[in-house]
């Protein structure tokens, strides 16, 4: 496995694939990997010739309050866990590499379904999502890359990017995986204390009610979202966020479920925001 | 020469063309070509294996009060002129084809240097051609790309966003082709009546008045626009849009001329907006 740091070094070991006609797999990440990264990688190795891992914290995904200056970093235990998992390459750039000049000036942005959800408690997130990922697919020029159900309205506003501006790279979802007590695997999991870690749970509880509650005919968002509140509140370290019920497709919230539906959630417990998520496929009457 | 219409039959030319290693010249158009665009073509074919030109009016380049749907087109004559000039495919896509979506929300934006010059009068104008821009390489994977230094602004922006988002192609700028008398060659001549016409001379000549202004020691850029001014408003048809003296590289403009300077200007002459500019080396004192 190489660990390549700059895009001199990645661009010429990409030429050398195209040269032999190899299929490329991109896992896009922002490091401290674990399983839920893991599972895309098994599916980019199943899938391609080579896979590339490109582990990089992109400053310009964050707001001025949020958590950049401590999102949890480990290459050397990155490394590991992409060797054993037979990635080809990291591609593991710093800021200074990515973002050369003092200002940037050059932007990708999605509007619309961006402005929900995470979208609309993160402002400017999505647009540093895309314009890094629209970098690193210049860059690698991947045949497919690989996001996770977990964001899923990241997956979607990639998605619309790649169709929109013609990216010719196939973009592939994975599910969501989860702890052994079903706590979805997430980077900022590590940021729990212990009791957190136990509070944490509610997300999952309160998609599980949701469930129970389509399963027995319930319609009406405004009642299942107040349901699912009153789950996230059984625990006083919680702080929710946001809790929507939106279609599927746009992203859009919905009053009444009679079509396909993602049910999202954003979370803080204690100092951390964790999100979760369950899509339901509404059968028409 | 092909004549391709659809994003998948150029796909598969471009495809096959990397197949056999052969490199790609792009130039951008959007028709009623001209010696202009000759000379693109022609530095195109000396440096390529093959070469494309996309012929595409794009509408989110041009505002709602501007010159879309008279725009000029003549895909018949663009065909025999290309032809004549051994270019090897025409990309010529619907609007449909280009955007299938009701609603496009993806967007392409260069910030700063935008904000003066063409990008100050035609907002959303830079948008467009980065968006129609990125599609376009991300279609054709083009080596190289060639814009004329008429839209000096333009080729600028594409420079910024080619190197920010690291687009895999070399931009080359080319200098402006003039008629015999001298006025800028563009597709938006063909608008201007006969005395229209020989009015339009006054952009070249207050260019010319500043070069001399400059070779006899004129460094205010105030004195040298009033100058300038009076030229363009010696003839009644003309209405100045803007006169601007600005940095080569970041496009600020300056009071005083003490380093490379782009003299760039747009003029209504009528109802149609035309542009010009020079460039100034400074040697420093």
């Amino acid at each position: 496995m190489k660990l390549l740091k700059s895009i001199e070094e990645v661009r010429e070991y990409i030429l050398n694939c195209k040269n032999k006609n190899f299929s490329i797999g991109l896992v896009p990440t922002m490091g401290y990997l674990h399983e839920g990264h893991g599972s895309l990688i098994k599916q980019a190795r199943k899938n391609n010739d080579k896979v590339v891992v490109s582990i990089f914290v992109n400053p310009i995904q964050f707001g001025p309050t949020e958590d950049l200056s401590t999102y949890p970093r480990d290459l050397e235990k990155d490394s590991l866990f992409c060797e054993s998992l037979g990635v080809d390459v990291i591609f593991a750039p710093s800021s200074k590499k990515m973002y050369p000049s003092n200002s940037i000036s050059t932007f990708v942005t999605v509007n619309n379904i961006t402005e929900v959800l995470c979208g609309a408690k993160r402002p400017g997130h999505f647009q540093g999502v895309c314009t890094v990922v629209s970098k690193l697919f210049n860059i690698i020029s991947p045949t497919r890359a690989y996001f996770g159900e977990k964001d899923y309205q990241q997956l979607t506003v990639i998605k619309t990017m790649v169709k929109e501006l013609n990216f010719p790279v196939e973009i592939i979802g994975c599910p969501i995986v989860r702890e052994d007590d079903l706590l979805a695997k997430s980077s900022r999991n590590s940021y729990l204390s212990n009791t957190e870690r136990q509070d944490a749970l509610v997300l999952y509880k309160s998609l599980l009610k949701c469930k129970d509650l389509i399963s027995t005919g319930e319609f009406i968002t405004a009642n299942i979202k107040k349901e699912m509140e009153a789950i996230i509140h059984s625990v006083s370290s919680s702080k929710i966020d946001y809790i929507d019920i939106v279609d599927t497709n746009n992203l859009m919230p919905v009053e009444l479920i009679n079509h396909d539906v993602l049910v999202a959630l954003a979370v803080y417990i204690g100092e951390t925001r964790l999100i979760d998520n369950m899509t339901f496929k509404i059968k028409e009457a």
